[in-house]
């Protein structure tokens, strides 16, 4: 197994606010972004400041997003400009003994860079292939193949996990001294993202099983190497 | 009760992608903000896109965000600059019986605007208490009061809800009409935020009992109107 060196610590992603909060290991960075499906990239068109939620996947040291070929963000962001991806987790709500200390637990990665098209259909379609497999393995054998037509309408762009950083916050409040004698309830509300039972389409064919997979779906789980945060 | 009038149709805030999905009216954008946490805030640096995870909250026509005066995020967005305010909540995976037709269910808001400080203490402390108690009424009230030290060191913003749009989609996999006839399992396999159980601060004093307010928590929760999507 290789290891991948860590982010690039540049003037725009080196985290200059709560750095003790701060990784830069591609262990950590790819423990939160294999726990994500939506993340949210940032464009600029005409100087002003865009953002989109869309699904993304991991697969080595690209972030892969997609969509309609006619999309806006899509253009906009295979064309050689700078793009930002940011992928959030929220893992908890801290509450202080005064507002000032409540803050939130989370597991945060972005991203800088520019983002490649990926032009052969071949290398189209495999990503597409690791996007499927990551959530749910061997349903891509089992789905109806992607027609020439689907393949040339959707366009896939990648951007390097290079230039970034990881965010992330866990534990309690951190009071000031005097205030831990406060009659003020303070901890943690755990959040967390959970896959419910799959709901089948009201047209599906009976004798249908429901493929294990769907039970398996890892979205939100917190699988950060231990002693992080 | 007064009615807000619809957000803005402009060049960047129309939805041009699958526009059916897309939505104008503020009980709909309203309940999408208040269903929230956190936003991603999209801001351009020299020409560079950059998304910033933070928490938001909604009150009357304003959705407000704050942090440390000293963050980079906000002493850029609180100079006059356009910025992209995005909520995004993902309620479930949706499996078609092609790759092609695979989807999520999701609401999600997306404002653009100028970002304006509050710096009138009295207005800045009442955003905070706004804040607080959107999470957990009469909470505020409760807590050690906020020095003029700490509330000098939060710079608190707010952004108009005025040019941006929803989008939402919800139910099953849409699929050709061939694909029906397939062995391929299809459905949604449903996305929810859920609140733990509060974990008590290990510093807690004894007989301070766990408040009512954090077992009603509802960030996550799905509030759209009857209706919609």
């Amino acid at each position: 197994m290789t290891t991948s060196p860590d982010l690039r610590i540049t003037e725009r992603s080196k985290v200059k606010r709560l750095p003790m909060r701060a990784a830069y290991d591609r262990a950590t960075v790819d423990a939160i972004l294999d726990s994500g499906l939506l993340c949210h990239v940032g464009y600029v068109i005409d100087g002003a400041p865009y953002v989109t939620a869309t699904c993304y996947w991991r697969h080595g040291d690209l972030v892969y997003w997609h969509g309609s070929a006619a999309s806006r963000m899509l253009r906009t962001v295979t064309g050689g400009v700078p793009v930002c991806v940011t992928v959030s987790h929220l893992d908890g709500i801290v509450f202080a003994r005064s507002g000032f200390h409540h803050s939130v637990n989370y597991r945060g990665v972005t991203l800088f860079g520019e983002a490649q098209k990926i032009e052969n259909p071949a290398e189209k379609l495999a990503a597409l292939k690791h996007f499927t497999d990551r959530l749910t393995p061997g349903r891509w054998e089992e789905l109806r193949k992607t027609t020439d037509q689907e393949l040339k309408g959707t366009t896939v762009c990648a951007l390097a996990i290079d230039e970034g950083s990881a965010k992330v916050r866990t534990g309690g409040p951190v009071d000031d001294e005097p205030d831990y004698d406060l009659d003020v309830w303070a901890g943690v509300v755990p959040v967390s993202t959970v896959m419910g039972a799959p709901i089948a389409d009201a047209r599906l064919r009976p004798g249908i099983h429901e493929p294990d997979y769907l039970r398996r779906i890892a979205i939100g789980r917190n699988d950060l190497p231990k002693g992080t945060g």
